[in-house]
């Protein structure tokens, strides 16, 4: 491999999320939505490709289920893995680092539902993170904080490998608020985005080592599936048989020759309606208005409807999302209870 | 006409009230929703008149364009009268007054979209008041207030009459917050609800007292109008050329010979969501939910939907109301708001 590998982007879209709930729903799930543009999360994902020196043609690792989805919102000489079963990140960057072995490529691991609003920044980590990739480093990025969150696992960065290059000191669970405040003032924290860059041999190396286990299952499926132009089809029993695990606990973790890349790029997982609202542009009075939506004597308001058209008056800081069949009402700060909602609704309907 | 004359209920249905919008609309206003009930308000009207003595079938007054509504929700026997166009109650009375004419009944006027909860004090009062239809008063039913309400109008009472009954002081226009608490404070001060009770003959000697001009184009529009079993159409023309005016002002604020009775009945107009919230079941959270509507860590809200399934997280005191094609959010307390959303709803569709 060479010191300044290209790039085969892998995308991520395994996700069911219902965070975002209502609109955001098994079958089609956040990433398919235009939520934060025009375009959906999985669209603008692609789009910050676009300029990406030395990279070819995405690989997207997705749910089969969401194969029409992808085929609307690709683009052409995409390479398309189907999972039969969402199984967490390790096997699904398995299937790509397979289809990829033969290669001498980066793989440029990303979800795709997330929002990166500066694209060169992102684009200049990735370079300083590439020469890295012919050592066997396994390269994750990780974004500078500006808010004690809770709700992603954090990196404690290390020695300086190169510059604007760590060592991964350790990866943090999800912190209480107390350890996020600390963490953040103490400096030499970054939260984990989910996104890496190494070669398939590196991750395959580290899999084999850590969980041989998950790397047979997912060799297997390969090795039994089907390829139909830039469409692969894993065994459905084989993929099945791997035990589910994400790439942090399987291999990133357990590592020695992890690095990290801190970045600010102005990224979020958009993770939840109140996310978005602070993503959102927003009136005067601090409504973000998105569809059928209507502020009247309301301020702080995130609205957006797909379905029937929303009017809310004389309220503060609410969360109204409406779409053909359901409407969620919730004050804002509290959208992590859109749960509770999904979990009312499952009961109800007897399904997810 | 004899001291204790049969009653002919006159049912007034010309309301096209926009107060509980997005529910209630012009081609389907209040009075033929199922809000209180399961019954709709028309319904519950008709069923209010089950057991008052020496009663006949009813005079329904409607908008012309709710006549397939009425013949659904009314009942056999019924004298229909149809509006070609809204005159306020003057005119609507005057139609059923003039189609009465000839008899020595009593009319009942009542509004259709109203709720009485304790019958018998209802056809109580009524009983109170029937002896003095033959002396040609025009009695008013006065609602005993319970709180300083500013939405309605009150009636002063005067001298005691009989047994319950009082000769009118004077109408009170709709008073602020500071006169209302007054009158409820001193007492002796009644709500006004639109129910009366007097012989055709009173009331068109009275109108042509005060509002011959009304009279006029009445008469006209019912000379050239046309009767088809129990359905009759005044003449579009002459009926639309009447002015526009309410009873109260065309007639019993300048009649002398004016009494009210005096009523405590379970009455409430439901003419706002708050309203409707005072009236409505509530779970042990306060929470008021009819038709698709689930709460969820909330407390205090009226929630309804005809339309999309509504759930509320985490919320309190607000209204949420849902229908196929508009949902409506405001806190509880601001319902009289509801006509600014309906305005902009106007001005967007450029339809009211």
């Amino acid at each position: 491999m060479t010191e300044r590998p290209s790039i085969t982007p892998v995308i991520l879209s395994g996700g069911s999320g219902t965070r975002l709930w209502p609109v955001s729903r098994n079958e089609r799930p956040k990433q398919f939505i235009a939520l934060t543009a025009a375009q959906t999360m999985f669209e603008l994902t692609l789009a910050r490709l676009d300029g990406l020196a030395d990279a070819t043609a995405p690989v997207i690792v997705a749910n089969a289920a969401h194969a029409e989805l992808i085929a609307q919102q690709g683009r052409p000489g995409m390479t398309i893995i189907l999972e039969p079963a969402a199984r967490n990140t390790a096997p699904a960057i398995a299937l790509a680092a397979i289809a990829l072995e033969a290669q001498d490529n980066a793989m440029l691991v990303m979800p795709s539902d997330h929002v990166v609003t500066d694209v060169p920044a992102f684009h200049a980590a990735i370079e300083r993170a590439r020469p890295l990739v012919a050592d066997g480093w396994l390269v994750t990025f990780g974004i500078e904080p500006d808010a004690p969150e809770t709700g992603f696992g954090y990196i404690a960065l290390g020695d300086e490998l190169t510059q604007g290059v760590h060592k991964v000191a350790r990866f943090i669970e999800k912190p209480d608020l107390e350890r996020a405040t600390a963490m953040l003032a103490q400096g030499g924290h970054v939260w984990n985005a989910g996104i890496f860059l190494f070669s398939a041999r590196a991750f395959l190396e580290a899999l084999a080592a850590h969980r041989p286990d998950i790397l047979a299952a997912v060799r297997e499926a390969m090795e039994k599936g089907t390829r139909e132009g830039g469409t692969i089809r894993p065994d459905a029993a084989a993929f099945t048989a791997s035990p589910s695990d994400s790439i942090d606990y399987a291999v990133m973790e357990h590592s020695d020759k992890v690095a990290c890349v801190p970045v600010s790029m102005g990224w979020s997982d958009v993770g939840s309606w109140d996310a978005l609202y602070a993503l959102a542009a927003k009136d005067a009075a601090g409504n973000a208005l998105h569809g059928a939506s209507h502020a009247i004597d309301a301020s702080g308001c995130l609205i957006r409807s797909d379905g029937p058209a929303v009017t809310v008056v004389g309220a503060s800081d609410l969360i109204v999302i409406a779409t053909g069949d359901e409407v969620l009402v919730l004050p804002r700060g509290h959208s992590q209870d859109v749960r509770k909602a999904v979990a009312a609704l499952a009961e109800r309907s007897g399904k997810p």
